[in-house]
Parts: C-alpha cells; sequence; structure tokens
C-alpha cells in the first residue's frame, strides 16, 4: 500500500476479487513455471521444519557466531525469503496449518476457553486433526507420493488422529513435545512410534540427558531420512518427506560429536548438528543424482522461544519477542527453497509467503488441484520462485480465535496487543526479554481495533516506531486493512476447537504396540475438563 | 575465558606480556602472510568508512530487504567480521583512532568536562587532532604512498589540523557533519574543501534538501573516488584511499536516482547508493587490472543512531541500542575485507578486531613498523586474514573518559552503564528505542566496578541476559577483567582532551580561500568556554 500499492489498486482489488482464478488457472502450469515438465515425474517434496529455530539464527540470515554453513550453502544454491511467515506463534496449530493449507482458525487448532489463547496439543488435550481435514499427504496420494514424517507430529496423539491415518506411509517420531522425564503415574513419558506403534519412550529408550543435553534424536531422524530417500529412489516413485526435527526445542540436546562445539552454547550446538543433517541430506540428494528432481524447503514452525533465551533459546534477529506472540519475532520464519536447475540459485525473494503457501505449491509442483470445497490460505509460490513474479496477498496473524495483525506488501496492522499476562511476567515469564515498546507489548490483551497500530517493516522491522494516527500514511494503510479485514471476517467459518477439553485419561498411558514392549501404563479415571491456557 | 580461553591461559598470559613482540616479528612478513612481496610494490589501500551505519544495515548481516548486493558481493569475493567494533561510539573520536591506532583516551579525543561522556568537533570546539599524533597517511608517505581523503575529516576544523597538514595529499570534503542549514550570521555553513581551500558551503554550493532528502553528494565523492584511483593508477604509485561518505548521518541524502527506490525509505535510498558506489569502485580496480594489489576494508564510525531511527537512521541487528552508548549497537560495526588473490573469498573471520586494527594492518601491508614511541592500540589483522590465525586480544570500549566495558573472547564486563540522562529520555532522545534491559540501559552513570556486569556474546549477542555473579563462569570471567583492566590502566597516559573547549570565533567563518568565492564570514568576539557534553 502507500508508495508500493498505491501504482496497483485495481490489480490489488482484482486479486481480493479474482485470487481463485489464479489457482483454475495454474494446474496445469505453464512450461515457463514448470520445468518439471519435462521430467518423467513429477519432483520429490522435502519440507524440513524446524521447532522454535528463529529467523536469526542462521549465518545467511545475519546470526554473527556464522555456524550455520549448510544452510547458508542451501540459500546461497537456492532462494532466501526474508518475509515468510508461520501461521501461528506455536507449534501444533503451525502444523497443522502448513499440512493442511489452512489457518488454525479454520482446520481447528485452536481453543474458545478464553481469547486469544496459544494452545496445543499438551498429552491431555483430547483434540487433534480432524478426519474432515485433507492433508497434504493425503492429497499427494493422487500423484502416487510416498509420505514419511520424522519427528514431531503434534496434531493428537489419540489412535484417530495417528499420521498415518491421514495420508502419510511412514512415521518416525514422537506425536507430542519431548518434554519429561515424567514418572509414568501422574503423566507417561512420551511414545516414539515407527509406523502403526510405539517403539519406546523419550527418557526410556530414546534417552535425553537434560544436564549434559546430550542425545543421540537428530542422528536417529537424519537416518530415518537418509534411509527413506534411499529406499524411495530405488523403488522410483515420488516421495513427500516432511522432517519435524525437535532439537532445538527446550529442552534442546545435540548428539555427543556436536556438544560443546557451539560459540553460542548449548542452544548452537543444537542448530550446529541440524545443519550439519541437512547438508547431509542435500549432499544425499545430489549424490543419487535427484537433486534436480527434488523441490526442499527449509522453514520453521514459530519464532524463537525466547522465554527459554539464552541458553534453550534461539534468535529472532532484530524482530520485536518471540514465540507465542504475533509480533514479528514470533512469527516471521527462516525460509530458504531449493530445487537446483529450477529455482534461480543465490536469489532472494520478497514474497510475503506463508507455511500453509508449502501446501499449496507442494499440491501444484506434483500437479494436483488444491481442494475446491473449502478455503484454502496458501498461496502457491512457484510465480514468485520460478519466474519472480509476487502476489499481493495479506497475511492474517491468529492467536487462539482472535484476529491480532494482518500484514500486507510492507505494512503490518495490529489489532489486538498483548504478550503474556501481568501476573505471569511478574513471575519471570517474559515473551520480550529486554523489549518493551510502549503500548505496544502489552500484558493486557489490549483492544486497538478503532485505530490499530500500524507499522511499516520495510522502515521499521522490528516495530518500535508505530505510524503516527494523524498521517496521511497512517490513514491509507487503514482504509486497506479495514477492508481486508472485513472481507476476511465476512467469509470466516471456524472450524470446530479442537483444544478446548483436557482430559488425563487421554494421555499416551498405552499407546498401540505397547504390550509388545511391555510398556502400557494403567490410565487414570477419566476427568473431562476444559483445558487451561494461561496465555 | 572460560570454555574457550580454558585451554589456553599461557597462550593469554604470554600475550599479555610479550604481545609487543608480535610486532617487531612481522616486519618483514613472512611469505605466507604477504605474498604482496611477489609484487612490485605495496597494495594500494582503501578505507571506506561508513558514518552512523549500523551492523544490521548489510543484506549479508541479515537485512532483511537485503538491498546492498554490491557489499554482498564484497563480502562473498571477501572477508567477513562479524566481530569487529569501532573504538568510541562517536564520530571524531572513532576517526581519530582509526587514523592513529589509538583509542580516545590516548590521542586526545575525548572530554573531561564532565565523566563518560561523549564529544565531538562540532564547530564550535577549539580542538583538533594533535600534531604530536601520527596520522595513517603520514607514516605511509615513507613507503611513498600518495593520499586522499574523502569526504568528512572531523578531526578539527580550525587551519592546524587540516588533513594535508596531517600526511593527506589531497581533500575533497568538510571538516564537520552536514547538518545545517545554519543561517551564516550566529553559525556558519559548514564548507567543503577541495584540499588547501574552501569551495564552497553545505546547503549552498552543496545543496541538501532537507525536505525530500536529494543531494548529489555521494555521487561527487565517488567521482573523487574513482578519479583518484585512475590517476593514481596512470603514475604507478601506491595510494591511500580514506573514503568517508556521511549519506547515512542524519540529515540523510541521496540523488535522485536514488530516492524512493529503497523499501526502506530515505535511510535506505542512502545505502543503496553507497552500495551502488562502492560496488563501482571495486569494478573499477578490476577493471584496470588492480583489484589484486589493492586492500579494501569497509566498516563504518558506530552504531546506528537509533535517536534517528526509523526514517533517519539504520539497524544494529539484534545488538542492544546504538550510538552513543557502549552497548553493542553502539560499538559493533559491518566489516569487510577485501584484498582478491590474497584474502580467501567468502571467509567469515572471527577475530574480534577494531578499527584501530586498520591503522596497523595498513602500515604492515605497505612494510613500515608502527610508531615504537606511543602505545598503539591496533592489532595486525594480516594473521587472522591471510591464514586463519586468531589473536585472543582485549577491546576496551570508553565513552570520554571513563573505561565503560570490555571485551575478549567471547564475553563482555560492563564497569559503568548509561545511555542518557533522564531529562534527556523524558525529552525523548532515546538512544534505546523499544530496548530496555533491567540495570543495564540505565539512566544515571551506574557504577558496576565492583560487580562488573557480564555477557557472554555467543550465547547473548544482545546483552539481554547478565551472568549470574554466582555462576563459576561469572567468577572465572571476573578475574581475568580484573586483570585486563588493571594492566590496562596501570600503564594508560591519557592524551590531553582536545574536546573540553568551545569559542563560537572558532567556527568556519572564515575559512582559506573564502576570499576568493567571496564568503568570508566575519567572526564574532571570542568568547572561550567549557563545552556541554549532555551525554
Amino acid at each position: 500500500m502507500a508508495a508500493a500499492a498505491a501504482g496497483r489498486p485495481q490489480r490489488w482489488r482484482c486479486w481480493w476479487r479474482c485470487w481463485w482464478r489464479l489457482l483454475l488457472l495454474l494446474p496445469p502450469l505453464s512450461a515457463q513455471e514448470m520445468r518439471v515438465a519435462d521430467t518423467p515425474r513429477p519432483p520429490n517434496i522435502l519440507l524440513l521444519l524446524m521447532d522454535d529455530m528463529g529467523w536469526g539464527d542462521l549465518g545467511v540470515y545475519g546470526e554473527p557466531s556464522r555456524e550455520t554453513p549448510n544452510l547458508d550453502r542451501m540459500a546461497a544454491e537456492g532462494m532466501l525469503f526474508p518475509n515468510f511467515y508461520t501461521a501461528n506463534p506455536l507449534c501444533s496449530p503451525s502444523r497443522a496449518a502448513l499440512l493442511t493449507g489452512r489457518l488454525p482458525i479454520r482446520n481447528g487448532f485452536y481453543t474458545t476457553n478464553e481469547h486469544a489463547r496459544n494452545a496445543y496439543t499438551a498429552q491431555e488435550v483430547t483434540g487433534g486433526i480432524s478426519s474432515w481435514e485433507l492433508l497434504l499427504p493425503e492429497l499427494l496420494k493422487e500423484a502416487h507420493y510416498v509420505s514419511k514424517i520424522v519427528g514431531k507430529w503434534h496434531l493428537g496423539h489419540r489412535p484417530k488422529f495417528h499420521p498415518l491415518k491421514h495420508g502419510f506411509d511412514e512415521w518416525f517420531g514422537s506425536p507430542n513435545c519431548h518434554f519429561g522425564p515424567y514418572d509414568n503415574k501422574a503423566r507417561p513419558n512420551i511414545p516414539v512410534y515407527r509406523n502403526w506403534e510405539m517403539v519406546g519412550r523419550f527418557y526410556e529408550e530414546f534417552p535425553i540427558n537434560l544436564k549434559t543435553g546430550e542425545s543421540n534424536l537428530t542422528q536417529i531422524y537424519l537416518q530415518e531420512a537418509l534411509d527413506f530417500i534411499k529406499k524411495q529412489h530405488t523403488s522410483q516413485q515420488p516421495f513427500f518427506l516432511y522432517w519435524a526435527v525437535d532439537a532445538t526445542h527446550a529442552p534442546v540436546y545435540a548428539s555427543q560429536r556436536f556438544l560443546g562445539t557451539s560459540r553460542r552454547g548449548r542452544y548452537g550446538d543444537a542448530v550446529r548438528e541440524i545443519d550439519d543433517s541437512v547438508g547431509r541430506i542435500l549432499q544425499l540428494l545430489r549424490d543419487l543424482g535427484i537433486a534436480e528432481s527434488s523441490f526442499v524447503f527449509f522453514t520453521s514452525d514459530n519464532g524463537a522461544a525466547l522465554v527459554s533465551a539464552p541458553t534453550q533459546g534461539g534468535s529472532n534477529g532484530p524482530f520485536l519477542c518471540g514465540k507465542q506472540t504475533t509480533f514479528e519475532g514470533g512469527m516471521r520464519e527462516p525460509a530458504i527453497a531449493w530445487w537446483p536447475g529450477h529455482i534461480p540459485a543465490g536469489q532472494v525473494n520478497q514474497q510475503l509467503g506463508t507455511i500453509m503457501d508449502l501446501f499449496t505449491t507442494s499440491l501444484l509442483l506434483a500437479g494436483i488441484q488444491p481442494p475446491l470445497d473449502r478455503v484454502i490460505d496458501g498461496l502457491n509460490l512457484l510465480p514468485s520462485m520460478l519466474v519472480g513474479q509476487l502476489t499481493n496477498r495479506p497475511v492474517f496473524f491468529y492467536r487462539g480465535n482472535t484476529l491480532m495483525a494482518v500484514a500486507m506488501d510492507q505494512y503490518k496492522a495490529h489489532f489486538w496487543t498483548w504478550t503474556n499476562s501481568w501476573e505471569e511476567f511478574k513471575q519471570g515469564i517474559n515473551f520480550c526479554p529486554g523489549q518493551n515498546v510502549s503500548g505496544v507489548t502489552t500484558h493486557t490483551l489490549q483492544d486497538h481495533t478503532e485505530l490499530p497500530l500500524i507499522f511499516h517493516l520495510g522502515r521499521d522491522p522490528g516495530e518500535k516506531f508505530p505510524l503516527s494516527f494523524r498521517s496521511i500514511e497512517y490513514q491509507k494503510a487503514l482504509a486497506w486493512f479495514r477492508l481486508l479485514v472485513s472481507q476476511h471476517l465476512a467469509t470466516m467459518i471456524p472450524g470446530q476447537p479442537q483444544l478446548n477439553v483436557c482430559d488425563p485419561a487421554a494421555m499416551n498411558w498405552a499407546p498401540p504396540g505397547c504390550e509388545k514392549l511391555g510398556k502400557c501404563l494403567t490410565p487414570p479415571e477419566s476427568v473431562v475438563v476444559k483445558c487451561f491456557w494461561p496465555h
């Protein structure tokens, strides 16, 4: 808007009315956009999703210790997105958004127990991904993709939510975060699955030493990825690998070879091990001669958890606050696309992207039409990646059931602000340590809907200087934002909220396969309560 | 210290006692270190010094708009320093330090009117660079270098301080900042010199449009640089070009071609024009076939002026506060070395460097022994640049006459903290907008000398989380810092302070050459007062 968009209101208005036409027009993709048409089959798709890794954690994004040579090389050979957003500042909802291409408010990964609350699939949560939702691996089957998830699922841990019931063919990983250790009495340790069955639990068969930070989980996840790629290469079937590692989520861990090697402490050790792993995955693609037929995208589920910094949390670079907030530090993510021979090397892509775009883009790469019977929030990134054609599109920032903010072009409007409550803050829980922007980083849920706080993210990426309400720039931007939001809300049909109900009996007491390991635990009596989400 | 230095106390102790031996040992440099020996003459030296540009203003340092392709390419072909410091968070003292290789407390660029005050050569200041100080261009004469300064001098504007009296052979630029316009009655406009004489004044012969931000000064400075390089190339004499442009200092400006082209607003326009200019300078070196015989170093005089942000100030990336403070945002600078065929391409140099190192390094490149009759604070960077050999060295952060902080290895201790006074802060003068670290960003001059605040800059580059006083890590680091500081202070002989005395008659009323232009102004009566430095 303002300078940038002032010259193209026509195009923008058309975009708003006609955006769906773009999807219809795209498949089959033009030859210019999709050189994949020359290849005998659609490209393999590898989505490398980090956990709580921040925008500022990679050398290529300015991290001063510069310890990510493999990711920096991936960017040099591929394309860097400086303006790429997640769909939610918390793990479960952003992962649900990635796999459904839809905002959490639509796919059900939110709570209505209180307003604007972050919620996720903690063990006691009874909900999960609705069977009505269509997940990326489910849809990719249409093009005969074989799909594997390695690492954290986080879309529900009860049997009906199992990833193999939602399109994945293989799974090695866990349904929840690796918190613990638990006593297996009040709370069971989180299971680790291979496909349909549990093969052990964190802190038991899959140890994490909280004192030293040692765990070989990233090495296991790496091996799972490499083995899957090799197997699929042999079988000559296109594959989808969703590599959702979690070493950078507290408690952060690294294997012995990496512990103590980073200038950044334990968190840096975890980053270095992941960087090394990404390097090995890309190298395997090169070695197998399938680099040019493999689309790889690296990103993270939400901003760095500054509440765990500095030893257990990363960096959001110049941005405000972190995980749990809808400021840039919570929402803007590192993002690198890599597809040698197709995506030009060493380019920077200024498209406003979202994690949901990976759904749409992956489907179109596979030659599959995204679902037309539901609203899809994901944009096709191929025009921006392959022919440099940027699309003006808004990005909506929800926290739970509440539309907190909207970004569009270089502007961002905050309709509601808060970080967490005064009570939590006084207890030392701080999502914005060392940062405090008067009237912006609020500890009450503050209503700015009448006069939103508007920032120009080009001049002020750190959201420190709201535009003056009286400026012409503000008034112009406000008019656009009002229109955008009214159109967005007019067609918004929220999904059934999945993160409202908790029950201790719903925890991972006796996952499938536990009997073979002699590790079934007796669940307590069912006590259904409203989940409590403090922030 | 701690992990990194624990294994080398011996070396470190030796470094402290024997550092001077290194200098003695170096000239003549080993063949491994100095392939320049193969060339018929020492390399040309180009120091590109920015004004108020921040660490976070370059794409290669993570600036999200990524608008510095030429500087990013310079880094890709050269070497990036993520841990490079200025000698002072303000312009004049840091420039004096660059050219003398000495801390401002030694070379006189400080004030004793009050403690810990930032001072510079405003027009009414009577002081300047002492004739006892040996400046880089003076010393380079020994190796027959021809030296030119383009842009801001800032080491005193009275005739005896003229750069051509301190070793430069040519000058095009100004003695002071381009503040204004003034009325030429209470205060004269700043003159622009060519060599010995004024050729005009800012806002008169050299216009800067404060409303639009338009000025072609950077283009003039670029042309001066290109012409000088071509001329020296023809004359076959080695040259030293000190290119001290000031478009990123408020009031920021750009020429018409660049105005409105940046996603970052006017400040970004200025950065883009400078980036383009650096690209053209490097390209000329390539075109003339002298790239391999030209050592180029790009850095800035102090951190971005957040007090002028967002429209007139830049970005310090993830660092705390900005110009005027001794936090990382005020002291850490963008820094790129470029010397094709000598400095390996695309490398990151983790040496703790300072702007004073450019003095020592430049002399050694020219095969000249740095002065032995005075303390030189600059380190030879050649071992780190050419053979990857890092030197453990402390970096001392002064503000005026006060040792505020020390960095060493990955640790930094703050002995005194303050940003500015409550009075100034309440008037809206904020050197740390949106940032507030309890007990760290203080508005009184706070004494931490007994128990300094210590940060681990690897884990916490943003100085948000001081180490616990009770931790073993703190105690170990504290012991080192105490030793360092006592040794430093034991041998410290402060220079005669140059920034104490002000007099309206000392202003640029009648610079040499004014009579030819008919632009001599009548100075007022001399009134000698103590200069007032509010922060």
